[in-house]
C-alpha cells in the first residue's frame, strides 16, 4: 500500500435501491412517483432558454424560494434550498448540530442520519421504536443535542400524530428540532403550521416523492428566518452554487401546479388504501401506512424469499438484512395496473411451498 | 440568546461576485463564458423527456463519465463527475486530506481551500507566491498531507509549467496532489497525459468556463481508478443522488461538439491576446495570463477606485480587499465588443484627475 493509501477516508458504501432498466419490470423499491412531473414541468423544459446556462444561477434560489413560501403561507426568508433533500438535511446537521449533546433519533429510521453524524462528528443515540414501530414521544424528553426524525417514518410508514409532534418540540426549546417530511404529502398533516409557534423547528421536504421530480433533485427547508439564515450562512461559506437554472426553473413549474399536485398524489393515497385491503387478503401485516409505500411482513413466507422471487418476476421492492426489519419488505405504491400486477405475483408466490 | 443558538455553526460568510441583472451591464467579473452552450445544448433541453423527472437520475453518471472519457482518452473508471468542481473539490478534501500532515496550497489562491480544509478540519499551510505572483515549485518539496493549487492560478492567471507541475508530483509521491485545472482550456497544456505516470495524482476540470455551463453546475475529476473508486465511495456513502437528469444529458451534448468547444475557446483567447496589448498600452500590469481573465494593476490609479468607477458604468469586475492583491482587479474575458467599451471606460477613468 503506498502512502497516500493510508489517508483515504474509509466508509461503508451506501447501498442504494437497485435501479434496473427493463421496459417490462414494476419498479417499486425506492418511492418514486409512478405518475410523470406536471405538465407545466415539460413546457418548462422545452422552452429553457439554453444560453442562459453560461451564467452561473442564483445562489439564493429566490425565484423557486418565493414560489414554496407563497404555497405554504411562509416568508421568503424561510425558505431554503438544496439539492434532494439529503443535501438539505446534511446542511441543517452540518448547521445546527454542534454541541457535545448526543443527538437522538429513532433505531429505525432513514439510514442517512447517523452517516452525516458521523461524517461531521456528531455524537448521537438511538432511542428504540416500540414493538409496533412507534415512536415514544418520552424518549426525547431529556438532553440533547438536536433532534431527528421523519414523519411520517421510513421504512416503517407510521405517522406521528401533530399533537405528539409539538409535544416534542414543546420539550426542547434549547435545541432544535428537525422533522423530515419527504413522504407528508401522503399524510394527515404537516407540522409547517407549528412554525408559528417554535423558533427551534425545521421543517424538511422533497420534490422526490409527491412532486414527481426524483431525477431533479430539489429539497427545502421551512423555518423560522432565524434558523433559514444560519443554513444559507454556512452553505455560501463553502459552496454558493449548488441549485442549476434547470431545477430552479422546473421545481417553479411544479410547485405552481396545485391541482395536477392533489389530483396526483389523491390518486396514490387511493391505490394505497386499496393495497392495504389487498395485502391483508394475502395473509401480510403492515403498520396503518401514511406514506407513498407500505411495509409490510408475512407470518408464513421469508421476506428475503419474496423479495428474490419478485424479482424473478422483475417486479422490484426493497429489502434490508438488518436486525428487527429482516422480516419485512418496503413496498411503494405504484399505478394500479402495477399493483395488480404486484398482487398477482404475491398470490402464486404464496401458493408455493 | 436562546440555548440552540449558541450550537448554530460559526462561518464567515463568503462574499461571491455581484450578479448584477441589468440589459446594458458589462458582466466581467465572475469569469463566465461570453459565448452559449453548444448548440446541441439547447436541441438537448428542448427534446428533454420531463417524465423520466419521476425516477432518480444515474448515481454514478456512467453515461457522461463515458463521454468524458473518451474526450480525453481515459477508461470510464477514471472519472469522477460532481456539482461544479467546488462539489468535486470538496468531496476530493474529504477523501485525500486525512493526515496530520499539513495540505499545502498557495498563500493566494482559489478562496475555497482553507474554507474546506476548516470545515473537514484538515490543517494546511499557504506558502507565499513570489513577488511576481509565480508558484515557487521547491515549497512543495516537504512533508504534507497532500497539495492542492489552480494550474493556471485564480486569480493571478499564472501558468506553471507542465515540467515544473511535473515535478511536484514526482517529489510528493506519498501525497494525494490535486491540480484544479478549472482554466486550463486557455492555457498551453493540461496535466492530464501525467496520469499515465502517477496514480497519486488528480486532475479537477469544469464545464463552467471553457464550456459556457456555469448555470449548470457540472465539474469533474480525472485520476487513477484507485482515486476516482475512493472519492465515489465517500461520495455515495453519504449523498448518492447529486446530478439531475437534465445536467447529465446536456452535459453530455456540451462534451460531444468539440468544433464548437475549439472555436469559442479560440475565440477567447485571440480577445484575450489583444486585451494584453490595450491594457498595457493603458499603462495596467499584468501577469502573462493563460486563463479567461487578466488580473491588472495600474501603477497610477486605485484599484477600488476603478472598480467603482467601472460599476458606475454598468461594468462590472472583481476586486478583493485583501493582503498582497488590494492594488489588483480581475478582468473576465468578455466578447471585443464588450471590451472595447471596457477599454473606453478605463480610459476616461484614467484621465480623471
Amino acid at each position: 500500500m503506498r502512502a497516500w493509501e493510508k489517508n483515504i477516508r474509509r466508509v461503508e458504501p451506501y447501498v442504494p435501491g437497485e435501479q434496473p432498466d427493463s421496459p417490462k419490470m414494476i419498479k417499486l423499491n425506492t418511492n418514486e412517483n409512478p405518475y410523470p412531473p406536471a405538465p407545466g414541468v415539460q413546457a418548462a423544459c422545452r422552452d429553457f432558454d439554453a444560453e442562459s446556462l453560461r451564467l452561473y444561477p442564483d445562489p439564493s434560489c429566490r425565484e423557486l424560494a418565493h414560489e414554496l413560501a407563497a404555497c405554504y403561507g411562509l416568508e421568503d426568508g424561510q425558505i431554503f434550498v438544496g439539492v434532494g433533500s439529503d443535501d438539505v438535511l446534511a446542511m441543517a446537521f452540518l448547521t445546527f448540530f454542534n454541541s457535545d449533546r448526543p443527538v437522538l433519533f429513532p433505531d429505525i429510521t432513514y439510514s442517512f442520519y447517523d452517516v452525516w453524524a458521523d461524517l461531521f462528528r456528531i455524537p448521537f443515540e438511538r432511542p428504540a421504536l416500540d414493538e409496533e414501530f412507534r415512536i415514544r414521544k418520552e424518549d426525547y424528553y431529556r438532553e440533547n443535542g438536536g433532534i431527528i426524525f421523519p414523519n411520517p417514518n421510513a421504512p416503517t410508514s407510521l405517522f406521528l400524530p401533530l399533537k405528539d409532534v409539538e409535544d416534542i418540540v414543546a420539550h426542547n426549546q434549547d435545541s432544535v428540532v428537525i422533522i423530515d417530511e419527504a413522504y407528508v404529502d401522503f399524510a394527515e398533516e404537516s407540522a409547517l403550521p407549528l412554525l408559528k409557534k417554535y423558533e427551534n423547528l425545521l421543517v424538511v421536504q422533497t420534490f422526490s416523492k409527491s412532486r414527481s421530480m426524483a431525477g431533479m433533485r430539489i429539497g427545502f427547508a421551512c423555518g423560522s428566518p432565524r434558523l433559514i439564515q444560519a443554513m444559507k450562512d454556512v452553505k455560501e461559506s463553502y459552496n454558493s452554487y449548488t441549485m442549476n437554472r434547470t431545477s430552479l426553473r422546473l421545481g417553479v413549474q411544479a410547485v405552481r401546479d396545485k391541482a395536477y399536485f392533489r389530483e396526483t398524489v389523491e390518486r396514490i393515497i387511493r391505490t394505497r388504501e386499496k393495497a392495504k385491503e389487498r395485502m391483508a387478503s394475502l395473509g401480510f401485516i403492515f403498520p396503518d401506512s401514511q406514506a407513498n409505500f407500505l411495509f409490510v411482513h408475512h407470518p408464513e413466507k421469508d421476506a428475503g424469499e419474496i423479495f428474490s422471487k419478485l424479482k424473478e418476476r422483475e417486479i422490484y421492492v426493497r429489502h434490508w438484512d438488518r436486525p428487527r426489519i429482516s422480516g419485512w419488505l418496503r413496498i411503494t405504491i405504484g399505478t394500479e395496473d402495477q399493483m395488480e400486477r404486484l398482487y398477482e405475483a404475491l398470490e402464486e408466490i404464496l401458493k408455493e411451498k
